[in-house]
């Protein structure tokens, strides 16, 4: 990991010139960027800089910064703008990229927008919003070029020369028959290494991947990745061609599952802006603060079950944090590779098993090893035998039951519908926080006092 | 998230097979994925599944399956095969993949897949294996179709036609002048929407983006992210043609690089086999338990200050772990959101003050809030006042102190190149255990006693 250089160079520079009001050497800065560059620049804004910026970018490239913007800090900089700058704003966008715009537009205002569409526009826009965002149908894109079967690819290629515009994620063509029914793919490299006058059906590839509009994203991405797609197309369920998914819109799902997976294992929003206001985000980690303050407290209950055995043995009120806080790094481990595991496809039914076993294998190794150092530097530094073997059969004992519990919690929340990336933590450190203490404190109940 | 019933199904199916010894069946069932789909199916397996299955793989299939493989994987295979199958198997491998498998390879045997290359493709290979693997020059393909600027479209199309072999991922071609220095990019749309009387030079894009081999891989991937790029040339110093990276290429950094991201802060490493052996796995997690514990028994001591303290007043023991329990929440969110925003390049000097106000801001705001509840909550279940006092500062403080460390505990580290999504975590609850404790216990110290 670095700060990157070359980011690093333009926000500077940026700042820089914004702070010394120099408006014509920013808005030269940004003229060199291209959209999305300028889109991850606001980003990198504090709010009050944003609107300064935004108001710099060249109006031809409005639409374009809109659509490469995370959804929040998007969201703000449209309620700054009015109706007509909208609607010039949105104007030439790809309907894949208005889709996303629109979604988080007031009803009002985007009805306007969807009506400055022609007839065709709208409904195939329409096609898009009608999926889920997370679906293939809400990630396609509806432009696509088809040609018919039975053509020869001069013919192909001469239609391509007269269209006036031709967007720059074609790699394919896609071969329908006259009701729109997809039947197969042409590769733009098939256009240029075969033979003029073969036919498109010749030489189209019949067998390659499709979509429905229904398959979730994640779906269509592993596809992607494993059979090295750049694109693909999108049929409805009685074969239709719908649209395109392209690599770059795989490269986002990536992206943002990736996104997703790390932040909400803090309880934290892929889509949040890290420059939102002071409350805003307050508001928002307050919850994940809320959810553990009760499990806290929850652990705290359980230690107050053995108010009498701490007054007689202080050093367990000593030692207790470091059973507990090994049990939890141990579930950790084992917690964060199911949930990737599962993230990814890697576990399931026929391999949990064998997963589960080699957890728990794990974990009676490093507990047993762990319990032997713990007993030691007990000993060592802090008391004598009977509190290290107390303290050494309660940190073996935990780290199982983490090992148990990082394997278990993800599939039990997984069945309960309930994201394990996002749960997974503070249910795990529940478990290990209060059998940590119980089998600690407990055995010195029995042993110590 | 969800387990997906796409490769679930083939892996179920498979190992349904296996178990039955159904050998037949199985080979029916590889033979109908591609090689990247078994390389997902053989990482899915446990160990001893995995030699019989890669030994139903179709000969032709082994080099890009090995090729698919995960680092740990790949190598064990590897050792099981002798070196007639490991030239059969490497013969038509993309030069990048080989690039990946050869660096894995024992040195003889090393020696002699490079031998089996000829004297073009050795000195490609070995310019590819002269970069970090994380660098530009180590992620490109060597091989590319390069045109000359002066000849006409036509005649470009008549060479495509005429070369054995088209990769599929060719997306582009490098023109180049007569020394291999690059001077510009024609993308296979140009060819089929331009005139075929056209020369090469006024149809090229003159400035697309170029990469030099140095560049890191992270700094590419997000120029293609920036850019929708799915192929661009990588050159030396001297401008001269390399080779390309393809967004294949970049698909595979951007994963891995999340991949690090979330298991790092567990101490995981990405290229770790989750079906690795017993041993193996406890042997590597086991390194991460040992710091863990080194800082959970420096946070015992801390507590052991005090124990005259907790001798007289008992609760506070009860107590102490919500303390510590808040501040490690609190402060790993501003840690994570710290070590994303670094990871992805929005986080630097211009912007980190004013960010470094808004953790401290959300810290504030939250410590109070969350000190009352705590305050609340005290009184009601567990003591009196004046311990609810002690605990409710202790909380605030803890919080804000939390957010600070979240801030600049991965600067610091950043600074000392270590990475803060590995170390960041273990330091930071370090932070918070102790502070927690010390103003807790201190407090209780000042006011109890």
């Amino acid at each position: 990991m670095e700060l990157e250089a070359n980011n690093k160079t333009d926000l500077s520079a940026l700042s820089d010139a914004l702070e010394r009001g120099m408006m014509q050497r920013a808005t030269g800065l940004i003229a060199d960027l291209n959209p999305a560059e300028v889109a991850r620049l606001i980003e990198c804004l504090p709010p009050a800089k944003r609107s300064i910026v935004w108001n710099l970018v060249d109006k031809d490239d409005d639409g374009e910064v809109l659509a490469a913007l995370n959804d929040e800090v998007r969201t703000r900089l449209m309620e700054g703008m009015d109706l007509a700058e909208l609607l010039v704003a949105t104007e030439d966008m790809d309907l894949d990229d208005l889709a996303d715009v629109v979604a988080d537009l007031p009803e009002s205002i985007n009805q306007e927008v969807v009506r400055s569409l022609n007839q065709r526009d709208r409904e195939r826009l329409e096609a898009v919003l009608s999926y889920p965002e997370d679906s293939a149908g809400g990630i396609m894109n509806p432009d696509t070029i088809s040609v018919r079967p039975n053509v020869t690819l001069e013919v192909v290629q001469r239609y391509l020369r007269a269209l006036e515009t031709f967007s720059d994620n074609t790699y394919a063509l896609f071969v329908v028959d006259r009701n729109d029914h997809y039947l197969g793919k042409l590769r733009l490299a098939m256009i240029v290494t075969s033979d003029p006058q073969a036919l498109v059906r010749d030489v189209m590839d019949g067998s390659a991947e499709t979509f429905t509009a229904e398959m979730p994203a994640a779906e269509v991405a592993r596809d992607f990745q494993n059979l090295d797609l750049v694109s693909a197309p999108v049929v409805d369920e009685n074969g239709r061609l719908l649209g395109q998914i392209t690599i770059d819109d795989i490269v986002d799902v990536i992206q943002e599952r990736a996104d997703h997976d790390i932040l909400s294992m803090a309880g934290l929003d892929e889509e949040d802006d890290i420059f939102a206001p002071v409350v805003t985000s307050a508001g928002r980690r307050a919850i994940w603060l809320g959810v553990n303050l009760a499990t806290a407290f929850l652990a705290a209950a359980v230690v107050g079950m053995f108010e009498e055995t701490l007054a007689q043995v202080v050093t367990l009120a000593v030692l207790m944090p470091v059973v507990a806080s090994m049990g939890g790094v141990a579930g950790t481990q084992t917690l964060t590779l199911m949930v990737r595991g599962m993230a990814l496809g890697r576990v399931e039914d026929s391999n949990a098993r064998w997963l589960l076993t080699k957890e728990v294998a794990v974990g009676i190794l490093n507990g047993f090893a762990w319990a032997a150092v713990v007993v030691l530097i007990t000993i060592i530094f802090f008391s004598g035998w009977d509190v290290g073997l107390v303290i050494g059969a309660a940190v073996a004992i935990n780290l199982i039951v983490a090992a148990l519990a990082g394997f278990i919690v993800p599939l039990i929340l997984h069945r309960m519908n309930i994201d394990p990336a996002l749960a997974g933590g503070v249910v795990l450190t529940t478990v290990t926080d209060v059998v940590g203490f119980m089998t600690f404190l407990g055995l010195g109940t029995l042993f110590l006092t």
